[in-house]
């Protein structure tokens, strides 16, 4: 599996795939092609195909794919064969509903801690969980192994914090800050900020 | 200004430089340089540059880009050298939190109405709006030309709410619902789920 060479872009569309398998597997629906998955996803079925094939052989010509045999290896790729504890920082409003959201069940992570720096925030409830001392992040996040976080602080604090992570040995950070974040090389981060995507869609409105 | 040629992976970058930008301003800085926005954005000063030839020439060899002129020619090119009245359907706790989001202002856009179906919270407040009926949303939606919404319904409801969207004028819809929308060509959707980015980031994590 040449993993290192496929573009990001590629690797990105692999989530909505497997989301869009997920659904199928709901609904009951046992076998797909490129041309189902093409139509759910506003994605052309040669795009797919071509996605697809950068990673194997994975349905015959004219028979299309087998929902659970496809799932499973895109869960293999995306490493989602596992679940991956995810440490939650900043309890306010949006890290409190990131907390008790729902949709990472069964999608390959689980929130495994919320920290904040706040003392009146420390010790009380987000969701299910008890918010923790950010003081104690580096050395929980050592003791535990955490690769993954999702920052929920203010912008002006999202680079200090993002630091200690890093140095603790987080890889893999979805920053929620409106705000960009300097990591070297081997650490990955992705944003959420609608902002960004909205602007991307009024870009084509007249 | 060949508009509808240009990538829309580029059109994808603009509302980063955007960002950054508006953190110079804030920082009082008044020149930056591809090479500058690169470095804090993780992108190569080359990607940068050409990007933005895609659009003009907004600097001069050598001497870098006027902050300030970059940032008013991103605006125009984003079109939100205005304020897009933005509707949020669905006030649950995800909705809460994206209505009670202080990253909007000065962005181009502004939360003009929240609407949920449930009667338990109708007549509510989410943040400071009061919960609109939805069963109003496609005639308020015509009536105010409302263009931009953002979904935070259940994955279940996604889809019929979305039809009613574009029914009724929406030609702009940011889903943070875990799930796909059908819409047709003239109308964009982006999505906000942080299962989709968690995935992209550990497919590269031994």
């Amino acid at each position: 599996m040449p993993a290192s060479k496929v573009p990001d872009i590629v690797v990105g569309r692999l989530p909505l795939y497997l989301r869009a398998l997920a659904e199928m597997t709901a609904e009951g629906k046992e076998i797909t092609s490129s041309q189902d998955l093409g139509e759910r996803l506003g994605i052309s079925s040669a795009q797919i195909r071509k996605d697809l094939s950068q990673f194997g052989e994975f349905g015959k010509q004219g028979t299309g794919y087998s929902v659970e045999y496809l799932s499973t290896k895109l869960k293999e790729i995306l490493h989602v064969d596992r679940i991956w504890p995810v440490i939650l920082v900043g309890a306010g409003d949006l890290g409190r509903a990131v907390a008790g959201y729902g949709g990472f069940v069964n999608r390959g992570y689980r929130i495994a801690a919320v920290y904040d720096s706040d003392p009146e925030k420390i010790g009380r409830l987000a969701g299910k969980f008890t918010i923790l001392n950010s003081t104690n992040l580096e050395q929980d996040i050592q003791r535990n192994g955490y690769r993954v976080a999702m920052l929920t602080v203010p912008a002006a604090k999202a680079q200090a914090v993002t630091d200690v992570l890093v140095r603790a040995g987080v890889r893999a950070i979805l920053c929620y800050a409106p705000t960009s974040v300097s990591v070297p090389p081997e650490v990955q981060v992705q944003y959420i900020d609608p902002v960004l995507h909205l602007q991307r869609m009024t870009y084509y409105l007249k």
